[in-house]
């Protein structure tokens, strides 16, 4: 038994607690918290370390309710199943739902803030007056992607083939709190420059909007699938208390083993 | 190749969405929620399926905000950690923080409500209307719980010993909103009668009185541990951007490595 | 900034290494255990921190075998749709899979070994010698779980009604290795006596007797969960890989998606 | 209510079962597997669909013993914290054990099998037959990933500066098994040829040598990092079988929360 080393120390701004005190964010949560912050206020100053106004608050709540639910989504399912298989285990099922929140369905967020951020950097400053400059940077940027035979993330979706209707509703609230910044307004000159590189025309679709809106709140990009994951969880809660009262999570499984086809190893046409 | 069965209809009431239009509850998402709604009131409405009124709205938001964050926690940690191991799946951080979200840390708050909700089925109706009987049914439960050898839970903190600061805060909330209910009420009497059965006076502690208020506003046991959740991941949110800052993930994993005792495992003195 | 506290040490007997050696359980991972044990052999002696005997790894293994997997389960389907949605993370993926291994589905095997080794404590010693002694201790523990209203675990199969093909050669395998011990005996009592107490004749199933097999190889309760999942993790690769090739999650998705009957909130008949 | 629509199919080669059989990978599990299989060999077996020779089998062991545990890292922390926190649920403790195999600690082995598969595609055919020409294949790889600002995956380790143990022993078993092939060969030539490019000399680590002899198996990249989730599973059974009998995770969390400077947010010298 050695002597102990030493440890450095821990720094954190977030909590600290005393016997008669909690401190969050360096505020007294009971006396000046609680009851006069909203969760949504709370989550976007728990991230920042910085008290948002109320202008931020309101587009930063409509990105969460924008980004909360999607319907029966792999996700969802993944949750629903997981807690037809662990019911004792609320948190399991809603972390399985959480970890699809990868590249394909909840990136797009992401990807669109760092995509838009990459683009001003590279245009750098001043920032351009008229439509037409912003024009001009948005064709750099998507003839860069295509050159560089990648996608441009925040066009187009499955389901809404000509508007996303969330996209006019998030850029109206932006532009109504003073929010509407350098990432919205390139992100509207790809939707109108797009088509003469892609050939086609697609929506400015709504995930990809709340990526520039959050990005025009000042957050990095590095922090918005966390915001997309936040607004998750309230929906896989609604999910998942759907399953509690009207399960379906049994008939999915049902659905699937009804239909399997078993093949025989051999001749499986593995490509 | 044999012929698919039919499959059954799958029913939900969350959300669905066709060319022009998203439904969410039954409502338009664009033009019914986004920025009309707050994002702790969609949580809410997400998991009951009906509009919560502005004043549980309040309460709603106010016991989010008192359990989004403890600070430095094992599952604070656990987050921290695996973001330091796999940062390229923030996902996978939220995740692993959420899971440490069971009996032990997050379940006050469930099993506070349980606890209230059985104890107030065992006593009937109707209500009393004076303390003394409240403190009667209190004492029935307690002594109950005693008997049969199980924690009354809610009661004692390991910082707060004398009064947990989120308690008194959270009730007055709950009376200025008129939504103090049996649950509350019933714990209080618990806070007052506890200490003749138990030889020793506890305070009420906040993820407790959360759980009663959370009853109190009609929110079945099953799903109080998923607020908790909810409230948690905004904390955990705060944690891995913090960590992206100002990382301590490697100074805690060096702090345990650097203080291994490495047993040979005949030695291991294993009770 | 204070002095910093001096810190506890942290025992295991796990690993170790320094610049020139890796240690393992005590081994010398390179030149000992490497190429000269197997992955079962290690698993079970990471767990119990003993070495196991040749004949205690056959069983050992032959109870990961027969656990590993069970087609398109519903935690495989967690999986496959985790993958689906974020194939950047595979950790994601088996993580989600494996969160289903809770109560329901992959509990069995714990549950039988507790119920097993509870009703043997309660039996005392010394350990009976013929079967109609086995039977009776079997009889009081069914009768004492049906009086209690509990199920008693390890009977009953949704596809294989009369037989688990796994439990014959598992109690074979058990007994050609010498490891065939009280709590094989009992549940093989329990085939026995149930239709007595219970009205119907349940197969015994596979799940339950790799429990009892497992407590017979001195493995307490608690651990027994964890080798279902381990066995599971091989399980949940082998769905993972079979995605990759030829997917099948995205079809999953649109099977549910195409028979939503999504109903007003209103309208849903929630009980 | 609306007719269903017709569902696909949904093939599978894995596993299916009818009331008397259990079918495995084609096999029947009861009479063909169990006992007769290891459960390395059938976890191989299960991602590849192809049964493993005996050779492959001992290769892929030795890699998964390789694999199993590093002690107390960041991951066994984020596994017993879990536990801490919620003992109730293994499968959350393992589940964010395995959240951490993400790129930095776990994504070796993936990245090295990438790597070598990649320079070996761009060095085509025929493989070349003396050491030398090796090492110009291993030199153009190492300067392009150079001139790219890439690492080159597999080398160096934070203990093990001059030799990783694992490296020449796990070599000695694909050797004596036959299956030294492409991946190790050029990994070796890598590890010859480094130095004049890096200008200075690292030891090949034992994670990369596992992701060139996995690779030499036939194993595709894609694989690489759910056998190292697969190893590390047994891995953190043993650090949660060891937390339940000699625990360690509430000091864990002490040493941390005994050591926190708590910064007022405007003072958090964020850069």
């Amino acid at each position: 038994m050695t002597q102990s080393e030493a440890i450095p120390r821990f720094p954190t701004s977030i909590g600290t607690s005393d016997p008669d005190r909690i401190t969050l964010l360096g505020q007294d949560l009971a006396a000046d918290l609680m009851g006069k912050v909203g969760f949504g206020e709370l989550a976007l100053w728990l991230v920042t370390q910085q008290r948002p106004t109320p202008a931020q608050v309101r587009v930063f709540e409509a990105v969460l309710v924008a980004l909360a639910d999607h319907g029966l989504t792999p996700t969802a399912l993944a949750a629903r199943l997981t807690f037809l298989s662990a019911p004792d285990s609320v948190q399991g099922a809603v972390a399985a739902g959480l970890l699809g929140g990868g590249s394909r369905f909840l990136g797009v967020t992401e990807d669109t803030g760092r995509f838009l951020a990459d683009a001003l950097a590279q245009a750098g400053d001043p920032r351009p007056a008229d439509d037409a400059s912003w024009d001009a940077i948005a064709l750099a940027a998507v003839q860069r992607a295509r050159a560089d035979g990648k996608f441009v993330p925040g066009l187009g979706h499955p389901v809404h083939k000509v508007t996303d209707p969330r996209t006019p509703v998030l850029i109206q609230i932006a532009r109504a709190e003073g929010l509407y910044g350098a990432h919205l307004r390139l992100f509207e000159a790809i939707g109108r420059i797009h088509p003469q590189v892609l050939g086609r025309t697609l929506p400015l679709n709504g995930a990809g909007t709340c990526g520039a809106a959050l990005a025009d709140l000042g957050l990095p990009a590095d922090l918005l699938r966390g915001f997309a994951l936040l607004a998750r969880t309230a929906g896989l809660l609604g999910h998942i208390a759907e399953e509690m009262r009207r399960p379906i999570g049994m008939d999915v499984y049902l659905a699937v083993d009804h239909n399997v086809d078993y093949l025989m190893p051999d001749s499986a046409p593995n490509p």
